[in-house]
């Protein structure tokens, strides 16, 4: 298949292109491609994605599958929504269209959040439970994820939305996520430095390794043809406090737990530290599933923080 | 109140326009203004709305509320999808951040439509439906939903969306929708001339007359402060088969049901003529209605025929 990821040169495009670039041929848009792990089968192409003729470059003369990852995250969205809207929205919108007219029908991945949920988030989040973004980022990603369920009932596409978790461990430095600290915990430990963390030990959230992710991406991609509705599913996750995070972590890099204070923020602590429990029954009968424990979910990310040097 | 209406001088917005320039100080924008009615109170800007100068002309120094019908109609949009994404997506979204920008949480009023429920309805449809629109039209419109309610959340906008059934009974002529028929039997019948009925007389469809609509709109910006979720409501609706429909119009026309023929369109019918029994509650117990019968629909469509001249 010639499979046209987005935003490849980031932190889970990078690990979707390395897991397809022997099974198909994959065609790399980034701003930046030099971040793109490089193969034979690996074409990249360089440009603004809410550019138009660098939509045209990539769509080429068609692609059998669209994997749309590029994305202005939450916290940047909410600092610059007018950049947010011509990326998340904008963009989206007119890349697909161009696929869909060049494409018979392609298969056309969307990497979705669980942003589109909110934060006022019920008991227990299920697949009932409605949508109520209430960041800009989370509003685009619903608006996204209807356009493109509405072009899949009409049968100009074959598309699937992913509400993804949190993914960990993203690489060091602004990454635009208010949710940074996730990460940021990976690499202090890593290199027994100590970590303020904004939120409390009790803080729970719902995480996945970026390995786990760009599986489940490889998944929908290869298995395009189980169709129906629903066309958006939300992806199961590992669901922890930030104390078990950070004790699994140290016990896995060998360092001191206590390197690890907590000065909770009262504000990140209510948007990203009261993940309830999660029960995605839709996306695991789809054969989509999470890293399997803690443990597992930790080595991987790990694992991953080696990988990218 | 300041009440910037938007496609003012259709017939939708012409019926609003009648019943709010006693009480408030509107301003009416439209691409043609010829047709809105004027007072004292109603002050007409002419223009393009997806034209970011004539928004900031109609939002002027900020508005205490907007009611946002203007639309490309349904079977406009879907012969030029790239004209709707334009007016019903993109103009709407900058003209709600002009007023939000310039205003103090102004109240927004959003004509949505049914067609967000798609034309795959289940046995019955009521406020947990989900949303499932296979038109452009109806798309866009839930996309729109979804935004207004994010910015209502976010505290920027006081918003609700009123999803609107089929409003009767629209002027003659080519409205740009696929339901026109609903409007010109009643105008065949008012003239007396022969119809031919391209659903059956067992099609169903949910009613409303415009002088119901526009009480609608008038209720919800007057009852502005009532608030929270759900931020979109599917209105409360005449439902009425087409049979039943064309006997009570010829009954109060004084006019032959016989001069109603049958002959369905397969697409239309399917599209147009299913409509389940509607429940709606949230809409009612905000204090919404519909017209309240068939004969009550019949007589308040025919008499705004009057109106119209």
């Amino acid at each position: 298949m010639r499979v046209l990821i987005t935003g490849a040169g980031g932190f889970l495009g990078r690990a979707l292109v390395r897991i397809l670039a022997g099974a198909h041929q994959v065609v790399a848009l980034d701003r930046d491609c030099g971040s793109v792990p490089r193969g034979g089968n690996v074409a990249c192409v360089t440009g603004d994605i809410a550019d138009p003729e660098v939509q045209a470059r990539a769509v080429g003369n068609g692609c059998d599958a669209l994997i749309h990852l590029a994305t202005i995250p939450g916290g940047a969205a909410e600092q610059d929504p007018e950049a947010a809207r011509r990326v998340n929205l904008d963009a989206g919108i007119s890349l697909v269209e161009a696929a869909a007219r060049a494409g018979t029908r392609p298969r056309l991945l969307f990497a979705s959040s669980i942003a589109v949920l909110g934060d006022q988030l019920p008991e227990s989040v299920d697949d009932s439970t409605p949508l109520r973004p209430s960041l800009v980022y989370g509003a685009h990603k619903a608006m996204m994820e209807q356009w493109l369920a509405t072009l899949t009932r009409r049968g100009a596409i074959s598309g699937l939305s992913l509400r993804l978790p949190g993914i960990v461990a993203r690489p060091p430095g602004t990454s635009g996520l208010k949710s940074a600290f996730v990460s940021e915990v990976f690499h202090a430990a890593l290199s027994a430095r100590a970590f303020i963390c904004p939120v409390s030990a009790e803080a729970t959230m719902w995480l996945m390794s970026a390995d786990r992710a760009a599986a489940n991406f490889r998944h929908a991609l290869e298995n395009g043809t189980q169709g129906g509705e629903p066309f958006a599913l939300t992806l199961p996750a590992v669901r922890t406090s930030m104390g078990a995070l950070v004790e699994e972590i140290a016990r896995q890099a060998g360092s001191d737990p206590d390197l690890v204070s907590y000065e909770p923020d009262p504000a990140l602590e209510a948007r990203f530290g009261r993940y309830p429990p999660l029960d995605a029954p839709a996306a695991r009968a789809a054969g989509f599933s999470d890293d399997g424990s803690l443990e597992d979910l930790v080595a991987a990310a790990i694992a991953h923080v080696g990988d990218e040097g």
